[in-house]
């Protein structure tokens, strides 16, 4: 599968599937109080799992794991199928690998505004601008707007 | 945004995004008594019909119109809003640009299936099989399995 996936076939891809988003928020687990993960996913029906092992593969970090517990047992009679995620959630591999690949093989659309505002909040934690108040405000505004880019609807 | 997305980009987004179906049943229209109409489409939140113009012009057929009716307005609650769908069913348009379109920049995973069963009913129905009752047999046959591939959960 990987051979037949090209990285431009990947950014189309990801347009229609993937997802940018920062996880925000209180934790105690973190020395500043303040969890701000980055993520990027892509959830899939678990028979095309082929497809996220090759992009894995050719972005080259990342996990795949299997979706098949809680709430998707409830759903056996609405029909729903097990589902399988990629996730990329290590800052350092979003830094040197994730936005480097959507740079060189843009995003379009809606999708492309999203990976902006994301990326912006990537270079602010690199930079450890959210280690400190006025930082972590900004870092704060920009993830209300790529959630209002990311909750349009559908 | 044409400038912007390239052939690839359009297959990896359709392997999301995109349907290829035939509209097959009873219609007393047809000479043959029976409507076989294979389509493909793809339906969009209506701040991205940019991306559906765009890829109209590469693909080189289609039309792009609003969804803003009809089940949309009951929605509204819901917070749904306006779709926008790209579609192709014109026969000659699927056979000469479709088609040769995806063979060039070829789809992947379950996607790729359902665009080879597709492919089989559009040489049938360019063949005219669809106008005995064996080939229609034949056809009805693929469609079936097309449906299965298209409906796998989610």
């Amino acid at each position: 599968m990987v051979d037949t996936i090209s990285p431009e076939n990947v950014s189309g891809f990801v347009v229609g599937e993937g997802c940018f988003y920062v996880e925000f928020g209180k934790d105690g687990k973190y020395k500043s109080k303040v969890r701000v993960r980055p993520a990027f996913v892509i959830e899939l029906a678990a028979d095309d799992e082929s497809v996220l092992q090759a992009i894995k593969k050719i972005i080259g970090c990342g996990t795949v794991y299997n979706l098949d517990f809680g709430r998707y047992q409830t759903y056996k009679d609405k029909k729903w199928k097990k589902h399988v995620r990629y996730k990329v959630s290590n800052i350092s591999d979003i830094g040197t690998k994730v936005v480097p690949f959507f740079e060189k093989y843009p995003l379009f659309g809606k999708k492309q505004q999203a990976f902006e505002l994301f990326k912006s909040v990537v270079q602010k934690v690199l930079d450890k601008e959210h280690l400190n108040d006025e930082g972590l405000k900004n870092i704060s505004k920009i993830v209300n707007q790529l959630r209002v880019v990311n909750k349009r609807g559908v």
